[in-house]
């Protein structure tokens, strides 16, 4: 956590509450803060900024001299697409994503993602894991997260609306390269919209839909990474 | 695993080996290969290729008509000097790292690593994660790994002859972006050398003594990334 967001309901006027165990866990045991001591504060959906701790418990950590004059950063001009995956690794890429700025966050379904997946409470901390990546990179604005549990229909009613720009699909065995594709566009400019396939990738049907519907197929070289590193590696393109 | 690796003493002529409990599980539990099946198989240092499974027992599988026809994937022309990160997260970092193809890797100390670091048991099975990384991204070449436990004296003493072309080293602090530094190389040439931080990054006087010995500090927005995150981010460069 590189700083404590709270909820608006828990700041009235220049003091805010601390409530949530592992905040006030964080404060006291990760930090060592102490009465007195400033923190870096955001309220969700609004301002960065700092407050002073007043008292701390157990439970909470009272807050006072509370100041939110900072706007949060943009968000990056994106929608990303990401096929279903591991629950395991459900957490982690949620909180890149949401910490690398994307906007709009859609998981769908895909033939490789399996039924279970689906049933999986991991899906229920999605909220958690958003507060995760937004304390991460210290930004206060939630992502939008949507779940598509039917890709055909998503895709051929709903995807062409949502591509303002440019859209890629990443694609290890397709002709053209990110790079490649990057270079014919005006000015270099990054498509708004990325389909990312979990363990396995798209396919070939799943691509040819997407294909057919505006999304440009990609391949960023012959290795196969892992989900994780391969959202991290595509979208690292957005901070340069 | 997209292969399955194995060291050079388990081939002869062309039969082979699997004697690794978990490439075993891999291949009879995840793959649900059985006898007479065809495996996607590499020399660890060599060739990748093919092998038909004869035999399966609890403990080995027996390879026969072995194929190691292709080369492996280039390596990039990059050495990454990382801050020795927390050993939770060295699994995943040196799995990546190894993937995305990078040549050399050195772990360091830095004043944020913190002493209890380098007595972590998962620091004696750097070799275990660096097979899942090529096997993972389908390459046989282990990079070089070495570990630097005293900062100074690596960097004033050894770290100039690594730079070959440019350097750079990852600072949310600084003034020029690594988009910025990139414009101004001739054809956007990547630096053959970067050096990442670990939680926190680095403070002020290592960023000095860094860019005394030719490192230039860029920085890859304001979001501060989790370290995996940013390693993947930056290093995603090379791979368009």
């Amino acid at each position: 956590m590189n700083c404590i967001l709270l909820p608006a309901e828990n700041f009235s006027a220049d003091a805010a509450k601390i409530d949530s165990l592992s905040q006030v866990s964080h404060v006291t045991k990760v930090l060592g803060a102490k009465v007195g001591d400033r923190l870096k504060i955001g309220q969700i959906g609004g301002n960065l900024g700092t407050a002073v701790i007043e008292s701390i418990t157990a439970n909470s950590i009272q807050l006072g001299n509370v100041q939110l004059n900072t706007a949060p950063p943009a968000k990056l001009d994106l929608t990303v697409i990401l096929a279903l995956p591991r629950p395991k690794v459900l957490r982690r890429l949620i909180m890149d994503m949401t910490a690398l700025g994307v906007r709009d966050i859609i998981l769908i379904n895909s033939y490789r993602t399996q039924k279970s997946y689906w049933q999986s409470p991991m899906l229920e901390r999605i909220d958690e894991f958003v507060l995760e990546g937004l304390q991460q990179s210290i930004d206060t604005i939630v992502p939008s997260i949507t779940l598509q549990k039917r890709f055909k229909p998503f895709v051929e009613d709903s995807l062409a609306s949502l591509i303002s720009n440019r859209a890629i699909v990443a694609h290890p065995y397709s002709q053209q390269s990110f790079s490649e594709f990057l270079q014919l566009q005006p000015s270099r400019e990054l498509p708004n919209l990325v389909c990312i396939g979990a363990e396995g990738g798209w396919i070939d049907y799943e691509i040819e839909l997407l294909s057919a519907q505006g999304c440009t197929p990609v391949h960023i070289g012959s290795r196969i990474l892992r989900t994780e590193a391969a959202v991290n590696a595509i979208l690292g393109q957005w901070l340069l």
